[in-house]
């Protein structure tokens, strides 16, 4: 039997998140953090919404899976975000000691891998996973925004 | 007449978030965050008590000073910090565009600066400020707490 919680069913659910962060005019990122194929947190990029730069998508989830573990750490935990992941959101996963990061698109000017920015050496990271989808929804949101100005 | 808003006046505040922190049982780095000489936002490591990773000093005084400010961004603002930030916290201040920072002592391991973090081109970085007593704190906590286990 085929196994449907793969990296892309996980990366939907992200992209969900990532919708809801559209409708209500907030870049749209989304982000969900899975353990044993379930899902125990989600988070949407709302910093506009809360006037707090440190609200992203993978900031509100990392808070939301540890209070859901009722530990700070998250070992065993996989991250799925559709945008690769900032320095600060990296620097946060670091803390975490996650064990996998999977993103969608590519952020070549503000993401971590080409920032350099240090994960934790039991951190695996790998990305592309419906990448077109993510950065697609980006793409509308700014020319969206653009008409609109 | 002496100018009494200097750094270390503002150095001595963060450093009694820092003890607070320490009182706590939470790793001792506090930060406070200035605005013409006046502190609008405080804050100390929480990262235990809240079972989160991303509860540092310098991330609750980013979202206070925000929500005092009403905007996301802390153009003309001074962060004061006992540590020298980490990836996640530098990464934070780059997103806010934050005029200054002052930190105390330096975190060779875990800092931004060796480890390179970017932070926005209009940010001004300088420590050294009380540093002696902010790694003195740092050093009694974890002195204190090898020999409670």
């Amino acid at each position: 039997m085929e196994n449907i919680f793969d990296d892309n069913y996980f990366m939907k659910k992200a992209l969900m998140e990532a919708e809801i962060a559209f409708d209500k005019g907030e870049i749209p990122v989304g982000a969900v953090i899975v353990i044993d194929n379930k899902v125990i947190a989600r988070g949407h990029n709302l910093t506009e919404m809360l006037t707090d730069v440190t609200a992203h998508a993978e900031m509100q989830a990392i808070t939301a899976a540890s209070n859901f573990i009722g530990g700070k750490y998250l070992h065993n935990c996989t991250l799925y975000v559709t945008l690769e992941p900032c320095q600060m959101c990296a620097g946060a996963l670091y803390w975490s000691q996650i064990n996998t990061i999977v993103y969608g698109a590519r952020d070549e000017e503000r993401g971590c891998i080409n920032l350099q920015t240090k994960l934790h050496p039991k951190t695996i990271l790998k990305g592309g996973i419906m990448a077109d989808e993510s950065a697609l929804l980006l793409k509308r949101f700014f020319i969206e925004r653009r008409n609109l100005n």
